[in-house]
This record gives structure tokens, C-alpha cells and sequence, in this order.
């Protein structure tokens, strides 16, 4: 017995290029979280001419695209679109110079460090290759070209925006992350591949005074110095050692002048889970200690939390997990194709599964030159090459921009039927 | 016998009247630390008027007016010009609105809220009284209008730029200060009157990473965190019961994102003392407990500390005290002149004496209205009352304006010789 | 006119003799707080043999004298009697080598390291020479010999067991205590001349569990110290720079095993005070961060808060001490009688005065060898001459037992009234 | 082919009888680590009345028995002693009411909660069997009761007491433990299957002083507090998320009146790690804390560390436990023998393989009474149960003597040559 997969082309050498062309002017130009104007009108001008019905300015600067090509499955395909507010120092000739203004209104450089603008041009070449071979299948495909991905305001803008009544359910929901393996490379893992990710920001309350008069004041920098130092105790004493989390205050915010006791601090932090029982218990130890922490200190009000991103467990349905690494295997062969542990990072396409309550797979392709990759692999250094995020991580182009436009057409193809003579 | 004081008339309405007006208008136009330009011309130009010898530019911006009037002691009056960068709350009709930039580079509203417009007026005046009966006393007078006593810079400025060097040698040295005693009333103390302050920026060094993975990272922010708990003991735990310290921390600043651990902390902190022995002790522990919080962290640098001002003890001679109390008390009555305890406040006013090696006498001067001060006694809010550095400080004109002309006058005057058939 | 000092005679070579033999026994045997059987047997009987009434077991041992002799004034004498868990080594041919059980069921060494036996001695030798020398006064001299002044329970004790109804209101109470002073010299103050002392033992509630299973625990050892970093803030930042202030936990215990979790921690901590109000706000604090550090652990249930030992503020009357000084000063000479500052030591004298409300007076006699004084006073190291509590600490004997007697006499007659038809 | 396993009988209802009346003679006296004098002198005879050769006190109160029995490979099979200072709950008939004295001095009851009685009347079973039924093996058997294995000093005592040279070198360990899994089922793992245990005993120096005068001390308390709360930061900051270690400070004792600063605080604490890479980093980062927190308090000398015990990785060697595995399946069956997760408990049992460098294996028998265990399943609360070290953890007699008999039997017979004919 056949299987699906194979039942589509690869990418011609044309696509390719003009593919590439087009990543390279998008690494260039990248835009901020909920900021991407213009690598969505780029996607939804190119969904427009393959023929897909395209909407713009879902929850934002989302583009939907569909195309219906006969009766059969409806398959959602992912990219998320935003860049960082980082400095690129890869030194690349398409290297970004841009800069911009961040959600907490801060001046910065911008670049792809994460990677979404392969992403996108994945997913056009995905996009077109269905499109121009509507005869070898039949479904319905949507090309989902996702904001905001890395503030995690993106998903859930767009569910808000009316996303699960405006489009049709899908049968499963697809999407894939450029990482730091071996160019050519895939990686999946069934269950939770990525971890839940919470991101609160905290005021916490005292009263200003002159620096000389402590005692008129309520010290906010020592009540934050100290609830940092208490936040410690959630992962060395309320988490099991053979559970995992991480609580990291990433920014503490507290006065200007050096003899002004200020009337308030500012804590950013974020907290890392891969299970739902062990994310209730840590934020609930989180806020039950800085709201003790203000009650030590005499706050004149209890601590503001507000949520600045909350990413949800990424979590790969196991049969449709299993049906995508399948049709994976038999096309790229089982040596590229390599089961990998969860990662801390997080992700809000889960949303999308949950919004339709319907199946999602979540996988992982290599962006790492694969010659250096081996050496970083000789040497025990496979750490130290360049994650997402790094200023200076961006994928090898060839065979990155190949393989991801492969295989997320190969995991759809494992849905879409058969098209031709009405065989299935 | 006849005492010294009183051989110097008081202030003419006249006189009165321009300074108020004068007054008014630099109050309006504060300046910040080390950018008093407007108003170090305009002590410059009334100066000249007067037919002092008047030196500009003395470390930055200071003034410095001599006035040789035969031979006798000299005497340096000494008044503080620059404004603090607040936003003022007074409701005045002459309340500031300017703004400008700090020295940490934010840009601030500015305020005359710890009244040394009013020490200019009060100086102006001295001088125009001095030099309009040079008849009546003999000797030279030396008045010198100081940048930058907020941020401690001013008086080392000078001194640095030569003053020493560059202007006659003191037999003592004068200052007074507006504070939020009753209006009219004086306060004197011989030794210690205000404390030492020293301010420390403290720049914490660990090692950035992503915030999932902190083994990855040196955490300033914990770093920063255990240092601020650590800095509490100095005072708690290494200054006895019966000494005075305190040391605060006002500014704590580390990292922007959520989740991402940055790779150095700032602190801005302040130590105030009434003792060198104390200032010693606090400040080897403030030094040795910040080396070894870093040491804890397994940082990859000590820390670095910078000093951002240095106010010594400002300490009253002993005899030099008790020559301008008797006259002040001869002068204004002993009920108009109390002795104070030390105050928390620092001043850099003490560096003249100390690079002349001179006596120096520091006095305060009541600002707040009688009536509302008396109130505030009744209601025991005297601690209530704006007192420098509140945003609504601020003194009443009048009796503050004369009351500090005449008490700076009968000061000098214990000092200057009389004039005349040369009876003394 | 003749003042009343002096109408009493100085004790006789044989009185001393005798007391100094006594003196020696009570320093040999010494007793722990409200352990005080043999000590209160021998002054019970010593007082019985002068012809007081004498009342035995006020509250646990205390016992009182009373000799009335005719109308007039009623004068309260207080001497305390317990001893010190402390090894003594003094290498005194009179040292202790006596061994205990302490309040914590501690075995433990015994030393009149405080000195308490010189002031029985000093109380002896009083009430002596106030019953020979009956003609030369009246009124009514109350003799008391206090238990457990070291461990607060004692005043409270006699005062519980009815002190007040049960014997004459005193017109004043005395007190006196050794102190590392020149011997001869006499110390005083009016207002506060000790600090409040409060003890508090305090039991924190955790959830213990296997070493390797924290999750499974509430930590108390982390609760308790992070209590304790929290309890460095109250004198840091809750206590004006300008005031004093200082707690101390002298003991924490915690576990016993290092892979068992325990359930529970013990502190034992102290805090001293000079003024009311900062009492009150540093207890508060005390107590509202012990409460705070439970609920950021998530305890099970509050601290435990239990008072070991409540000294009050031990004042002068002013009036008072004005009237014992100056019968002082005409005894002794100016030169031998000083202004002392206040003292972070504490004492429960001051309850005896506060029961009947009536003005008490607490003096400081010296009991270093003068020469060895001198040469500490030259080598600036007044400091670390052996002070009360330290295991080396003993007052010579000669003048410190003479002085005592004829400070205390002379205080007492400055309220007692001459006797006879002036006869002296 | 015919298996290895069983060709050795099973225990006859005899020996099950008596052995289980020596259990509970052995529960019912239970001995501290090191002192299991009682306990060896029992093993010891046993052993000799099945005629193996004996050597008594091997590092202290170790038993070897040496039972050659023709050529073949040599086996060591092992059992610990000693029991823990813990007072027995389960209220079962033959429940322990003795005390003595534990490593720390300490008055204690002692219990056998973590089921070493059974080991010894597990191995005294398989010694007898393989003793009565010598034609049907060929080889050494070599039995080995070992002491005070819950402190970690009793393999090490034995090694360091020659064992290596002293006995024949084994082609392979074999150790088992009682935990709490259904009774009748059998745990393995390849790889790790216990933790690393390192537990440490450090003691921080001060400088006492009266608990009034902490500028006069360097306050323990505080160190110790300081450097507890900085320890969090060792798990929470340098173990990355998908790694495991806890550091639990079980022991902080300082001080013991309440206003006495004491000179030193004695810490306890307990290190579990799964990698030797993370317990390297662990300890090294515990050690730096301490020091650098003794330097922040500005100590008289460095912290002193103790080695309290050392348990090493129980690691498992991936081809004998294949070997154990597929004996224990054909033998038991394979729904009764499964695969588990590594636990947070730690043993010393692998120095033994290390010291000879030769393959061990260590498995675990349950021990919980099966229709209590399916409740428990059933309920989720298999947490719950009363798990070694727990008051009430005992094993239910039957299955689990028989079983653990069986085991060590059957795990043998994979290494010990058939007798009979010769066949193998």
C-alpha cells in the first residue's frame, strides 16, 4: 500500500530562489510583535495570486488564507511572522539595520533573531505548491500567517478577532520552528514538546521618602530584594526534583536618584512549566509570596499583577503525532528524522488546536550548517553554537528554506486525499 | 563694652524690595547642578555693580566677589545656587515650570525646593550692605556663590579650579541654610550639625542568558537581590545601638524583559554619618558585602563602584560657634536663637574650611510661616510640615528674606573690624 | 543651710570586714533567677538580727525588711540577688566552680558575673547602720532583696504576690548597680538611663519530610531565615537614623538531622529600646514580619509568640535623682559624681516605682581598679575592660563595697528626716 | 535452551517459618548505624551453621560469608544492618521500643523503617538454600551483612578494611531493597537508579558579644540566615530545568539565650543529584555560597565542612541488569517485574562494584500489602503510603520475605553454573 505521502512535488529550483529572495528581504526588513505590516501584506498579496479567499487584519495584522480544492480534510498550516527587539550581529549581508519602538515603549534595534521569517517564506512556497497542484489533491487548505507570536498576543488575538466562526475547523493544525540542529534535520516528540510559558509584570507598593528618612518610608527596593530572594524557594522547595520549572525575574525597577527612597517597584518575570499541575502550583507560590512579601514590608496596598504573555503547553496529539513523523520518515528517511526532549522554549500555537478543540502536531527543523553542527558535536560544544534569540543566530538558507517547505507539506499531505483519477 | 554686632545697619525697605523681586525671578528660573548660568550671572553682575572684584567660572560656574575694605580679617560668605530636578507643587505664582536634563541624562522638571534661591538673595543682599558702608567696618569680604551643592560636586569644583590658590586666605568661613523652622527663629550647634553623606553607583556584573536557562546565566537581579537584604546588617548589625547610620539603597536596576536574565545590575546608594569612625566602619561594609555578593554569585568581575558625591561632616568650630551665637543672640534676642540637634541633611559647604584649614559655622534660618508653624507644634505635625526637597517646600518671603540678610550680616560682623576713628 | 547628707555615719572597718567576708560567700555560691534559696536565707536572717520584719518568699524568694522609726518619709532600698548561667573565670581565690540547671533545662555553670552579690553586700551594710543608728533619723526604711532580675521575672514576681498591698508605699525607691566605672566614681542620669529590653521566644510552623522531598515540606529552616534577613529591615529601615534601636535573635534552632526537613523553628530574640514610641513601632514590626514570613511560606499556622522576659524603661525621676545627686556630690565631692549617658542594659527596678507610682532613682556605681582604669582610659581602650556579663567581670572590693553603702545611705537620708534634737 | 533461572528450589514452608521468626526478632531490636552488634553476631552464626567460612568485624561490625562450592564465577550478595534513629508507629506486635545514643550524641528511640531487617532475613534465606543444595551449583557465593548503611560510613568501613584484598574478587554485586511497591512485584532500571547523596556538616564562625552590642559581634545567626537563603539559588539558578538536584539544610542550630550573640552556627545539609556532572556543579556552588557569605558577614575564618556521608550513584550496569531482568521474568513472570523511575533515595551499596570494579545490580521489592496498594492506586494516593523512614513503614511479612528470597536466588543463578552432570 501506498502511502500519501509523495503524492506532491518538491520545490523547483525556481520557487527556490525567488523563495529565497524573499527571505532575504524580509530578514532585512523585520517588525515587532503585532507590528507586521508589511510581511503581511508581502504573504497575503502572494496568497492572493496563487487564488487563495485571503483575509487581512485578523486580530491585527493576521492573514488568512483558504483554499477549497474539492471535498476532503481541512488542514490549518501555521507561520508566525514578528521579530525580536534585538541587535543582529550574524555579520550577513542581509543582515537587519532596523530599529523600532517596543511594547514597553522602548527605543531598540529589531531582527529575526527567532527565526519566523523562514516561517513565512515556508509557508508560501507550501502555500503555492498546493496551489498549482490543485489536480493531485483534494481539502481544504489555510495558510495561517500568525502575529505577535513571540509577546504570545498573536493566537489569541486572532481566536479573539472571531477566528473559530469566520473559518472553516480543521482537521488538524500544523506548524513547524526553524532550531538549532543540524541543518536538514527534523525533530518531533509526541506529548508536550514545548513548555507552558507565563509572563507577569508586578508592581509592588511602598512609600517614597528621603533617602535619610527610612522611617518614613516603606522600602520598596528592599521589599522587592527580598521577594526576589524569596521567589528562589519555589523551584528549591515547592518542586519536586524529578519535576521541572524555572522562575527567572528577568527585570527589577526601582528608583532613580541615589538618596530618594522611590514609592514603587517594577518586576518582570516569567515562569517555565511542562505540566499543568506543576504551573498551578508555582504561579499560585509566586503570587503567595509577593503578596506576603508586601505584607512584611507594611505595603499600603497589595502587589499589581498584570499578564504580560501566557503561553500555554505545547502539546502533540499522540495518533496525530505518530501520522505525521510517519509520512516524514518515508519522504525525508528515518536518519533525518529523530525524536528530541521538550524544550524550555514556548509557543502560542497550541491556542489554535484548543480554540477548534481539534489535533495539533508541532515539529522542529535544523537551521545549523551541518558541517559546523558536527564539529560543535566533536568538540561537546553543540551548546555553544547559536540558539534563537542570539544576536547572531540565523539559519543556513540551503537545504533550511528545502526541508521545512518538504516536510510541512509532506505532514498535510498525510490529511489532504489523493486527488487524480478519485483515488483516495 | 559695645559688642561687634549691630555697627551694620539692617536692610532698607528698597533693598528689600529688589531682592524679593530678584528672589522671585530665580525661583522661576531654577537651574540644575552645574548649570546654574542665568543665576551665576546674575550674582556676577549685581557684584560688579557693588564694586566687587568678581572672578566667573570658578569650577564650572561659581562666583567669586572680593571686596578689600583696609586691612583686617577676611570672611567668606558663602551661598548655594543650583535647584534639584523636581516638579514644584508650591501653587506659587512665581513657582517654576522648567525642565532640563539630569545628570543621569532623564529629562526632570526643575525646583528651587531646598531654597538656595533664597540663599542667593540673601547673599546678594549681604553683599550690597557691606559694600554700601565701607565706612563703617575694615577688613575684606569674600562672597562666593557655589554650583552644584546638590550633587556634592560644587564645592570640590571650586577648590580644584584653584581657589585656594587663587583668592585670599579666610579667617573663617560662613554659611546658612532656610529650613522648615519657624520663620525669624535661628538654630546653631556647635560640632557635627549635619552628616556626612556619600553616595556609591554600584554596577553588579553576572552573565546574561535566556531566562529558561539560568544555569546558563550569572543572575544579577538575585545577585543584586541577596546585596540589598545583605546592606540592611551594616546598620542592624555593625553600628552600635548608640551611633547613628543610615544606609539606603534608592535605585536598583536591572534587565527590561520578562525572560530574559540581563547581565548586570545598578545600584545608586547613600550612606549618611555622624562620625568618621561610623563613616569608616559602613563604608569598608558596605564595599567588603557587595565584593562578596558578587563572590556568592560566582560573578565574573568584582563590582565596580563609582562615587557620585561625597558630603563631608559638616562640623562647627568650637569658638568660632560661640562668637556668632553671641552676637546673633545680641542681635535678634536669645528667644530668636535656639540650639539644634543634627540634622540628617549634608552640605559640601564644610570643603572650604577644611582646604583653607579655617574654622567654618553653619547656621539654619526658619522658612515656615509662624502661624502654621506654631499650628503644627499644637497639633505635633511639626514633622508634617514640607520640609526640603518636598515638592511644595518653599519659604515665606517675608521675615525669611530679612532675617538671613541681617544674621549673615551680624556673623560677618563679628569678625570684620569696626570702622570709623579705628575703635574696635 | 546644712543639707541632710551626712547625719548618717560611714560604715565601720569591722562592718566592712564582716560584709566583705559575706560578700566573698555569695560570690562563691551563687544562685540562678528565682533559684535564689540560700542567698535570700542569709539576708533574711541578717535582717531579722538588726530587728527588721521581715516578710520570707515574695514572689518565689524575694524578701523584704521593714524598720519603722517614727513618723516620716517611707524609702523603698532595692538590691537584686540572682547570678549568671556563665562559666566564671576570673581566677578569683573566691571564683564559683557551681554548676545548674537554667530556665531552657540547660545544664550549666553559675557566676555572679553581673554582680548581684555586691549589691546584696551594699543592701546588708545599710540596713546595718540604719538600725544601730536609729536616734539619728525617722521614718520607715523598706529593705528589698529581689529574685530573678536577670530573666525579667523577678519584680513582676513580688509585685504579683501582692508587694503593693502588703507593704507601705514608698515616697521613693533606690537602686544602684555595679558597672565597669572607675571604682569610687558614681554615675547618673535623669530620664531614661536604661533601655526597655523585651524577649520574646517565637516558634515558627512548617511541614517536615524527607531531605530529598521538599515539595512535600513547608521548610522552616528557610521560613526562619528568612525571618531573620527580613528582622535586619525594623532597625535598617523602620528606626529614624536619630533614634535607637536594635534586635537581636540570639538563638535559632532548627532540625537536628541534615536529610529530615523538621517541622518547626525556634527563635529566641531580643530587642532594646529607649523611648516608648519606638518600642511599640519596633515590636509591631517584630511581629507583623514573623507573621508575613509564615504566610510566604504558606505555614500552617501562625508563629507562636511567647514573652521571655519585658523590661520596662528604667527612668529617673527628675526631681528625684536632682535630690539624690546633689546629697551625692556634698558626700562624695563633685569630682567622684558624673553624668552618665544612657546604657543599652535593662533592668526591672523600674516596676517597683510603676506599681506604687511613685518616682524612683537608679545610680551606677564603678568597680574597676582605678589604676588599671586609668591606663585603659590612656590607651583608648575603656572599651574592653571586662564589663557586666562577661565571665571575667568582678568589682574590686575596696572602695566598691565602701562606696555603695555610703551612695546608698546618702541617698536614702535625703528623704529620710534627721533624727533627735539635731544630734548627729 | 533451558535458562539459568530455577534451578535452585524455592524456600520450603520450614524456612520461611523460622526466617520470619527471626524477622521479627530482628524488627523487634533494632541497631544504629555501626553498632549492629547484635544483629552481625546473628548473621554470623547463621552462616557458619550452613558452613560458610566467616570473617566477622569487617569495618567495624561487617559480616562475610565465603561459600566456595567449585569453579565457577563468584558472587556477592548483599545486605545491610543497621536501623534508624526514629520512633516506631505501625503498632505492630513485634514493634521496637529501644533506644540509644545516635552519631550526634543524641538520645534516640530506634526503629527499622527502612526495612533492613528484612534484607538480613532475605540474605539468611539465600545463603541456606544455596548452602543446602550444593550439587546444584557450581561457584562462590559470597554473603555480605553490612553496617550502617543509613550514614553512609558501612561500605566505605568495609573497603577501607581491606575487603578488596581480603575476599575473592565477584563477576558481579547483587543488592535488593524493600520499598514501597505492591508486595510480590519487583522494580528495576538500567542506568541510575538511585541518587547521589552528599551530606555535609559546616560550621560558620562569628565573634559573639551581648546580644545589646552587635557592633562588637560578627552575628552568626545572621551569616547562617544569609547564606540558607542564598543556597536556594544553587537549585533554582545553576541546575537547568531539565536537570534534578535538591539541597535541603535539614540542621541550623545557633545560639541558645536569647540575648547573646552566639560565636558560631552549625549547619547540616543533604545534596541528592542524578548526574555526576550536575553534582559536581552543585557542591562546588554550595562551598563558594558559604565561603563568600562568611566574607560578607567579614568572618574571623572560613566556614569548616565536614563530610557527614558520601552516597555515590547507584548505577546500575545496562547488561547484568539485562541479565537480573530476564531471570526475574522467566522466574516471576513478567507482570511482575517492571521497569521504574529513579528515586530520590541514595545508597551505598555501589561502592562495592566500584572498589572491584565489577558489574552491580540493585533492585527493589515491594513491600505494601497488594489489596492496600490497589486502594491507594485507585484513590491517587499511592504518595500517601507509608514509605521508608516513615514512623509506620513496615513490610507485610508475606509475600514479600518469599519474594525478596527468590529474587536474590534467582538473580544469582543467572551467574552461578549449573551442577549436576557438568551441564551448563
Amino acid at each position: 500500500m501506498e502511502t500519501q505521502a509523495g503524492f506532491l512535488p518538491r520545490p523547483s529550483a525556481d520557487l527556490l530562489a525567488q523563495l529565497e529572495h524573499i527571505y532575504q528581504d524580509l530578514h532585512a526588513n523585520p517588525e515587532l510583535s503585532m507590528q507586521e505590516h508589511r510581511t503581511a501584506a508581502i504573504a497575503a498579496a502572494w496568497l492572493r495570486q496563487q487564488g487563495y479567499e485571503v483575509t487581512e487584519g485578523v486580530g491585527g495584522t493576521g492573514v488568512v488564507g483558504v483554499l477549497r480544492n474539492g471535498d476532503g480534510p481541512v488542514v490549518l498550516l501555521r507561520a508566525d511572522m514578528d521579530a525580536l527587539p534585538i541587535q543582529e550581529s550574524t555579520g550577513l549581508p542581509y543582515a537587519s539595520d532596523k530599529t523600532g519602538t517596543d511594547r514597553f515603549g522602548q527605543a531598540t534595534s529589531i531582527a529575526h533573531s527567532c527565526g519566523h521569517d523562514m516561517h513565512v517564506a515556508w509557508l508560501m512556497g507550501v502555500a503555492c505548491i498546493l496551489a498549482e497542484n490543485r489536480p493531485a489533491w483534494r481539502g481544504t487548505v489555510m495558510a495561517v500567517f500568525q502575529p505577535g507570536e513571540e509577546t504570545g498576543q498573536g493566537a489569541r488575538a486572532m481566536i479573539e478577532d472571531g477566528m473559530v466562526k469566520r473559518f472553516p475547523r480543521p482537521d488538524v493544525t500544523l506548524g513547524q520552528h526553524v532550531m538549532p540542529l543540524s541543518a536538514g534535520q527534523i525533530g518531533w516528540r509526541t506529548g508536550t514538546i514545548l513548555s507552558a510559558g507565563d509572563s507577569w509584570e508586578v508592581t509592588m507598593f511602598g512609600r517614597g521618602a528621603h533617602g535619610s528618612m527610612p522611617q518614613k518610608s516603606i522600602d520598596p527596593v528592599v521589599m522587592a530584594a527580598s521577594a526576589v530572594m524569596r521567589l528562589q524557594t519555589v523551584v528549591s522547595r515547592e518542586v519536586a526534583m524529578t519535576e521541572a520549572a524555572v522562575v527567572t525575574v528577568g527585570t527589577l525597577r526601582a528608583g532613580m536618584s541615589e538618596n530618594v527612597i522611590p514609592d514603587r517597584a517594577l518586576l518582570r518575570l516569567n515562569v517555565r512549566t511542562f505540566k499543568t499541575e506543576v504551573r498551578t502550583r508555582v504561579l499560585a507560590a509566586v503570587k503567595r509570596i509577593l503578596e506576603a512579601e508586601a505584607q512584611a514590608s507594611g505595603a499600603p496596598k497589595p502587589p499589581e499583577f498584570s499578564v504580560l504573555s501566557e503561553f500555554p503547553l505545547t502539546r502533540n496529539d499522540e495518533a496525530a503525532t505518530r501520522k505525521v513523523v510517519a509520512a516524514l520518515e518515508q519522504h525525508f528517511g528515518a536518519d533525518r528524522v529523530s525524536e528530541i526532549s521538550p524544550a524550555t522554549a514556548s509557543e502560542d500555537f497550541g491556542l489554535f488546536g484548543t480554540a477548534w478543540n481539534t489535533p495539533s502536531v508541532f515539529w522542529m527543523i535544523g537551521g545549523i550548517d551541518p558541517v559546523r553542527y558536527e564539529e560543535a558535536v566533536k568538540a561537546g560544544k553543540v551548546d555553544e553554537l547559536p540558539a534563537n534569540h542570539a544576536p547572531d543566530f540565523a539559519p543556513v538558507i540551503d537545504p533550511t528554506l528545502r526541508t521545512g517547505i518538504e516536510a510541512m507539506l509532506t505532514a498535510a499531505s498525510a490529511w489532504l486525499c489523493r486527488g487524480g483519477t478519485g483515488a483516495v
